[in-house]
């Protein structure tokens, strides 16, 4: 079967591969869809990063690369184990993460920081960029027959965001008010979660005028970094005060600063992105304000339930707008990956499908 | 009377100031004791930096230097106003805080956060280190006739510690692991309260043997980051899941690299120290272990009265250790601020007064 697999830094191969042969407790899905994560664009720029090199193989899989790659991926089953309550043609989301259900995090729940966590589409076992794949049937979550599967692979970087919004320990977000740092596909999962968890109040700091106008259509308000002081700006539409919670969506020192200072007396500030310089945190703002700085880690079972659910539910309205491209796997490299280098700021998702008739 | 005012660094002036005159709200204080702070330190040393300069007076007193020091003070009520529950020979604890009473945060309880915050003894209005204060008397904290107050006076430092502890936000610290980064009065104001709290697990990091030694006595027990790997060390401890918390006393890279790392998942990163380099967040470990940074400023209302409850109700046992050393007024600089540049290590908290007679 057809799988793009990575073998180094812009070396993505599509190729023929042999076709997984599920386990006792594994359903063979018949991949329909699978979007280009960051994270895979930062493994196609500067990889290996999280994907295994041979002299460390994953602890669970103990596969190295060249790996299949993809992790946000929805499809059909193909087939699953007696008992299970999957049969085929079933549509099926995917939780992707690999964990060992056995370590001490595993055993509170926290699945997500496993101590030997990995993910399909990274780690070896298959990833989201192929025919087909073996997943435990705990990990694939029925949907209805009507619902849209291209959209449905968006449930992975929702369920990141979910995760975040959690995290921040918000009881009520219908009075809470929060800024967004940096509006690209992280940042816009994030509002689209909050809506659907009442959050009225929504300010996005994006200094790219493409993202921008992406954003000021779901966004209250979208700030231009480069020419505006955001906290000034948060204060205002805040009584004065600040905003309550801060999304660090855009990893980088500026942002941190203007994110710390828009932040109101006892205000949390949420970090979900990857750094390539080091964070500094501004520390008279942390005392004097006694903020909290957090991070999160991909998404647990709950949440990743949970935001199944809510997608089911018709919760993430607008959402069809997140896709701005549909391609077939032979283009990966060229329409997919180098298309989100050269340009960037004009995609939110793009679409993966071994499946011609699809597009 | 005699006070102890700073002029700039390395220039603390013991002279003759004119007596306070108390308005309607507040009581006249006989100072009996004042510690000597690591901030006041830092100002004897490199100020002025929390003390007003002329070109920027306190906000609430319109006070700049020369300002009078100590704001770790208790003493003797000469005179209340009527209808207080103060009168004259009262022994009291003062809490030396300034604040506005008017802005969004002090309106929410959170005094300690004013937008005008101060202290007695940085920005005007009188400090500890003299012989008479005028307090308003909701500041003013009666104390049993029977206690002694060279050790009265450690409520304040106590304060900042359990307001840290508090904010830490753990419901039984019965169950709960702690790494102390920094075993200097401020980690060991903190072992106090967290031993008062009911914690049976106190790990403390410091270098010095001086220190060790003094922590020893305190702690379950006392690493040598020098020549321990912190982490592992708080692993043993800990069924191999690390600390629960940890509390920065000590403000370097190093300590906060080594606090992160001997973490539990979903720990908690209490910072009370000043730092004099930028704090670089380890944000893999951050982001893997989904810790939670904090920081403390000072203390509220509420958390300095469960100090002087505490204190009074002898939780805080053998806190006498922490008196180190106690001297006249007319010392100061010498046996004071110089004594605790050449022997810090060998120093935990050096009083102060006023009065020949009580040395």
């Amino acid at each position: 079967m057809k799988a793009a697999q990575f073998f180094g830094a812009r070396d993505v191969r599509v190729q023929d591969v042999p076709k997984p042969e599920p386990k006792e407790n594994e359903a063979l899905v018949a991949i329909e869809w699978c979007g280009i994560c960051g994270s895979d664009l930062h493994e196609y720029l500067l990889g290996p990063l999280i994907i295994p090199r041979k002299e460390r193989p994953h602890p669970l899989t103990g596969e190295y690369l060249p790996t299949t790659l993809g992790h946000e991926f929805c499809g059909r089953i193909v087939s699953a184990p007696n008992g299970s309550n999957l049969s085929p043609g079933q549509p099926v989301m995917v939780d992707p993460r690999i964990y060992c259900s056995n370590c001490s995090r595993c055993n509170e729940t926290s699945t997500n920081a496993c101590a030997s966590w990995g993910f399909k589409g990274y780690s070896g076992s298959g990833g989201g960029f192929s025919e087909l794949i073996a997943i435990d049937v705990k990990l694939c979550y029925p949907l209805p027959h009507s619902v849209d599967l291209t959209l449905a692979a968006l449930i992975e970087p929702l369920a990141v965001a979910w995760h975040a919004v959690e995290l921040a320990g918000v009881t009520d977000w219908s009075c809470t008010s929060v800024l967004i740092l940096g509006g690209g596909p992280v940042g816009i999962a994030h509002i689209y979660v909050l809506r659907a968890k009442g959050c009225k109040q929504i300010f996005v700091s994006e200094p790219t005028s493409t993202r921008a106008a992406q954003n000021k259509e779901l966004a209250n308000q979208v700030l231009n970094p480069i020419k505006e002081k955001i906290g000034d700006r948060c204060r205002e539409f805040t009584s004065g005060e600040g905003v309550d919670v801060v999304f660090d969506c855009a990893g980088i020192q500026k942002g941190m600063d203007a994110g710390m200072d828009a932040l109101r007396y006892k205000g949390t500030y949420m970090n979900v992105a990857g750094w390539e310089t080091p964070m500094i945190v501004p520390l008279m703002l942390l005392m004097l304000k006694e903020l909290t700085i957090k991070a999160s880690m991909a998404y647990d079972d709950k949440h990743f339930k949970e935001t199944v659910d809510a997608f089911v539910a018709g919760k993430f309205s607008g959402l069809e707008k997140m896709v701005t491209s549909r391609i077939h796997i032979d283009d990966i490299s060229k329409k997919g990956f180098d298309e989100l280098v050269d340009n960037k700021d004009h995609h939110i998702k793009i679409m993966v499908t071994t499946h011609k008739d699809k597009l």
